[in-house]
């Protein structure tokens, strides 16, 4: 693309650096913010830029925060012995959207993936054995990716804490609400058969 | 989406107000930006809040300029007799990424459409009229969309300037380089057939 004004070509060669958006669709956005309002423009950019000047990382369940301590740490309603492990905040994200979960988070930062050379000391585990020996935590619920490199990275954290008096649960699998039978992958299905429930454990959409 | 951070939240909003951005995509972009450092992010922010502080118009041909007057007006290789009438900036891109044409342009920034309530009023058309009286143009390229709309315009402007000494063209139409016959809708075919070219008119990509 030839471009008759350089602060439009930086602009476009900007937004093209972003995941998923190539030069036309970054042209479409610096057309449209070119016709906003100046004001309006600079809510954007300092949005953006006071976001990644002050974010900081909670510093005790990994989490993004505001604070030294994340919204979800320092809320005294919520469950602290209970704690939620998940890779990443979009996770946090995701199940803080259910609305249906009041305890606490512990984000790994990643899984244990050797290649992708991510080792134990890679990810945010000393902190999660630490948080169990000293913070009264009862309950780590397991919320990984049902993928291989997610079941390792339970069973070393398993191995890690088998002394600790902690309970240990990972998240259901099964069929999806709304999902069909004959659309679902082998595993999932054999897993939901195996791990059956009694019918007064049966949860619909009510 | 709950977020556990207003920085994140903040910045999420604003990039889920551009043109075809949802909340997921947006908060993957600023996911991505977090993982950035600082400098390059305020790279970004700053090439945009700039681009939009500091773009000015054309006075001339009312393309986006860095300077009172575009490169391309400003520039004295080009063809200043020769005005390719246009709707948009994006129009000019398209054209000036051929590297084909070393005229000059005019950008109307629409095309007549009653329906939406634009006129002759909210167009560039006066200043077209008046480039064409003073400034020596001989030739006007209308490159207006082929629609019901575009020719209305083509036909109104060259009903503005029937008194001046000007040649008015519009650009070629037909079936594209690659194009398939049988995809081809009837109108293209048709007019591609009534407008045939002699042998030794054809263009080849040699």
């Amino acid at each position: 693309m030839v471009f008759s004004s350089k602060l439009i070509e930086d602009a476009v060669n900007e937004f093209a650096k972003l995941p998923g958006i190539g030069k036309k669709t970054a042209l479409r956005m610096v057309l449209q913010l070119l016709k906003k309002d100046l004001a309006e423009v600079e809510m954007f950019t300092d949005a953006v830029a006071r976001m990644r000047r002050e974010i900081q990382f909670c510093t005790t369940c990994h989490n993004v925060s505001d604070k030294e301590q994340c919204e979800i740490c320092s809320n005294t309603s919520r469950n602290r012995a209970q704690v939620c492990v998940v890779e990443n905040i979009r996770d946090v994200i995701a199940i803080e959207s259910t609305q249906q979960y009041n305890g606490t988070y512990h984000l790994l930062g990643g899984i244990l993936s050797p290649l992708d050379g991510i080792g134990p000391d890679q990810l945010n585990i000393n902190t999660l054995c630490d948080r169990v020996a000293n913070d009264g935590v009862e309950e780590l619920i397991m919320a990984l990716s049902p993928t291989i490199e997610g079941d390792t990275t339970v069973y070393y954290i398993a191995k890690q804490l088998k002394d600790a008096k902690v309970n240990i649960t990972t998240i259901a699998r099964g069929i999806a609400f709304g999902g069909e039978l004959e659309y679902a992958d082998e595993m999932t299905l054999a897993r939901s058969i195996a791990k059956r429930l009694p019918l007064e454990n049966y949860v619909s959409l009510k």
